[in-house]
């Protein structure tokens, strides 16, 4: 038997998994890594210290196939940035989407119209995530740095580099740069002008199925790998966890709540929206990847469990509460923005709410209220794509949040649409495997992909709740919009004051 | 030795106390009855059970006494409305200030005017709680029953006439009436023609220091009465819980909070507020006491204790958990506007809302910020106050909530002003007390009130605290504003599902 494994390169840590020939899963290892954060803003990780990881990951599950690895394919975070010198040395760490010091670069942006022309150009939301915000930021704050880089790469292609030597990059993660032109899936010149870069330092494009035979022999030896093992270049997580849940066109959206979520789905052809909600991050040139980032998924419910509740009240405690009072929470509305927010509301300044409190309101009721903001909000970040491109027919989810029957009974209450949970979890190593099969002419179509999915369970929205829902939501906005014109002097107030949380 | 007894017949219990002739506190009996709310917004009592209550008790004082009472002074609740027929018997129960059935009737008035008119004249703030609002209400709703009663009286009235068969109200306690003219101190023709009464069918009006000598014989001897015993008529609870703080003037505000609370002062002539925001009852014709009444105070924390926190952890717990970080509450702000509010913003739709969470939010800040939003909210109610007359120099502050040295700081540190606190917290009974000496000759001014209270400790504001509170309570009024256009709609969505708070 031959293996391949999956690797998923994300931000608190690396997962590989080892797929055999048929496409099933057996083993599975996880390395996390810290966030650097010396600074306000920062959130950095060291290339090194993942390189490691990765190392110690890939050792492992090949010991485990007998060194019988086909392929090594990739799924990574998004949106990272690292600087290398003309000897492709480190000059910086990778500088994570988490990373938010390019705020007041992304306010000038969006003041002078550059932001616009940007969104427009490639796709890329307005927000420091971005490489592209990154890179503007760095040109005017550590100019000597920016002129000293002679490359800038993602975390993905620095690890590859690592091992093979080379410095590629698949189409849909560049897109997540903000540098690649949407119609011509290239680099984009204008904005390439903007930065004073040439494309010889930015990593070569390609398919996500591009394979790369040459590996380093060093780590052939070292990591236990065969002589015809190689590296398929893989893609960026948020394609491959949309592919990797078998939603291929827009009759579909991918909802994926974990820590953060997202929600996304596949067009065919360029969708921007004039509003600026959603990303648009192309495959290829006939499929391209829509949708919005959520920072407050089950962070918020984490957050909730161990503030509202007691820390030793568990997740399952905290459903099992909610579940006693019904939908509603009583007219009680919960903004789940404690982190901010990206989509659908982009606004880095927003803060948590509770609004309608009455004295009836008891701890059921406010739990309820924490998990149904957070379905809201998630519903508001799909409204913006469905606006554009109409309602899929079914909504397909995964992630740690939606690990219930309640949670996902209450998705489809609140998107109205029928819900279907999924067995296997994760999608993204699931894709970037599929990807190897795809290079290796295992498989030959992308819709086969299809085939190695496992789905749980359909709910169907329940009529009463979605009537009840149906008054609350606009509701939810409502509020939220007029609290909205407060969150800058609230968020003011709590820069200026970073002692008042603790005495 | 001899005695006088001070009663104090509140909403949800009748206390009374015995003092002795050099105005010392002896014994102190409180007896409690049940509110009557069958229907929504109902709030009724039943006079008979609280004329039970109160023979019980000056039963129970006398005992104590020997029977050498020199006189039974009263304090009482205000705005309650009792319909007697032509023989004088009970066609109603006794319509309490809680009751909000008149809402509707309310609007109406706003909306024609009428309201405003009846406020000028009267000094009555535009509430459901006012007899005023409660007979039109009657007149409209159940004419049958207006056209049927010949006499309307409030509580204390009721419960002095069973005694002596005479009708009398003080002018403090028929100003809460909204019929009382605040210049002519007698009952207002006009608004009396809007209700098609006369004169005769309201008490005869006269003052607090009002001796009636006979008592029935019945209750004289039923009672354990001496043949000497007589009624002060004593007033409403609002003016004498200001004047058993010794606040006389408006150098001095009382502050009380209980379950609600109520910022009150006394003035020299009439203040009528533009934006109706407080009420002026006349006590007589240089005296005039002006405040707000606030319905979210101890309740609140109660509330809050129970639900945010556990049933099982006590105030002091809750108050030491809130010490523990420091103020401001790490910008989150909390609206106490859970049982809708009167003073300041006069909104029966308002909300409880928390508004400025973020991540770093855990429950010491919570606890704490419970606390910082009652006590800007009476700040706000003050404030209404302030504008019209200045501020003043010292808070007298009373009442459960307001217990703890950490309370009290932080209303220091929040009004910044200095903050007495009393030790006697029955102050309405003790004015009551001394309404009777006045009346007996034992003493002959209202300032030698004075001589019978007893102060605690005074708090000082804190400078660090009060510029985070200065910087802090205008967003706390911004936010407030911004949310308050919600509010009717978040109501309308309780009212439309009442069954939303339990399974
Ligand atoms: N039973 C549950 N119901 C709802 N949420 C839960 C439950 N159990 C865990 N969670 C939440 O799920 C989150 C973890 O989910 P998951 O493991 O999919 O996230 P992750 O992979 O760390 O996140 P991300 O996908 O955003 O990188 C946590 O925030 C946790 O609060
Ligand atoms: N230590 C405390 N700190 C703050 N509030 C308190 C404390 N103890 C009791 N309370 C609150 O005080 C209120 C009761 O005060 P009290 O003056 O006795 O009220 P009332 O006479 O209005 O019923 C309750 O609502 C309770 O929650």
């Amino acid at each position: 038997m031959n293996y391949i494994i999956g690797m998923d390169v994300g931000t608190t840590a690396t997962k590989g998994v080892l797929y055999d020939e048929n496409g099933s899963q057996i083993f599975e290892m996880c390395i996390p890594y810290p966030l650097i954060q010396d600074e306000i803003g920062q959130a950095e990780e060291d290339p090194e210290v993942i390189f490691d990881a990765v190392q110690q990951i890939i050792y492992k599950l090949s010991q485990k196939a007998n060194g019988k690895i086909l392929a090594i394919s990739w799924s990574s975070q998004m949106h990272s940035l690292i600087g290398l010198d003309e000897n492709k040395k480190l000059l910086t760490n990778s500088i994570t989407w988490a990373d938010n010091r390019a705020e007041e670069t992304v306010a000038k942006a969006k003041a002078t119209g550059l932001a616009q022309i940007i969104y427009l150009h490639t796709g890329i939301p307005i927000h420091p995530m971005a490489p592209v915000y990154k890179l503007l930021w760095l040109k005017e704050n550590n100019h000597q740095l920016y002129k000293k880089a002679k490359y800038w790469i993602g975390i993905k292609d620095y690890l590859i580099y690592r091992l093979t030597g080379e410095i590629w990059e698949d189409i849909p993660m560049a897109a997540g740069s903000g540098m690649l032109n949407l119609k011509t899936l290239t680099w984009d010149k204008e904005i390439l002008a903007q930065l004073d870069l040439d494309t010889e330092q930015l990593p070569k494009l390609t398919n996500p199925t591009q394979i790369i035979s040459w590996i380093n022999d060093e780590y052939r030896q070292k990591l236990n790998l065969n002589s015809n093992t190689v590296i398929v270049l893989g893609a960026s997580d948020g394609y491959l966890s949309t592919i990797g849940v078998a939603v291929l066109n827009k009759n579909n959206f991918a909802l994926n709540v974990g820590t953060s979520g997202a929600v996304r789905t596949l067009v065919n052809k360029p969708v921007i929206d004039k509003k600026t909600r959603f990303f648009c991050y192309p495959a290829n040139n006939n499929s391209y990847l829509i949708g919005g980032p959520v920072n407050n998924g089950g962070i918020i419910f984490e957050w909730a469990r161990k503030t509202i509740f007691n820390a030793d009240e568990t997740a399952e405690d905290f459903l099992n509460i909610a579940q006693t009072v019904p939908a509603g929470s009583g007219g009680l509305i919960f903004h789940p923005y404690l982190g901010g927010e990206r989509a659908p509301i982009w606004n880095a300044d927003a803060k948590g709410s509770f609004v309608g409190l009455t004295r009836n309101h008891t701890k059921p009721q406010i739990a309820r209220s924490v998990i149904e903001g957070i379905v809201f909000n998630l519903l508001g970040a799909s409204h913006a794509i469905t606006e554009n491109i109409g309602k899929p027919q079914t909504i397909r989810v995964t992630g740690g949040f939606v690990k219930s029957n309640f949670v996902r009974q209450m998705l489809a209450n609140v998107f109205n649409l029928p819900v279907t949970a999924l067995k296997n979890n994760q999608s993204g190593t699931l894709a970037a495997m599929f990807l190897a099969r795809l290079a290796l002419g295992m498989n030959h179509e992308l819709n086969e992909i299809g085939n190695f999915v496992k789905e749980d369970k359909v709910y169907f929205p329940n009529d009463k709740d979605v009537k009840i829902y149906q008054e609350l939501i606009p509701i939810y906005h409502e509020v939220e919009k007029e609290i909205s014109h407060s969150y800058q002097k609230i968020a003011a107030f709590q820069t200026r004051h970073p002692d008042l949380f603790t005495n």
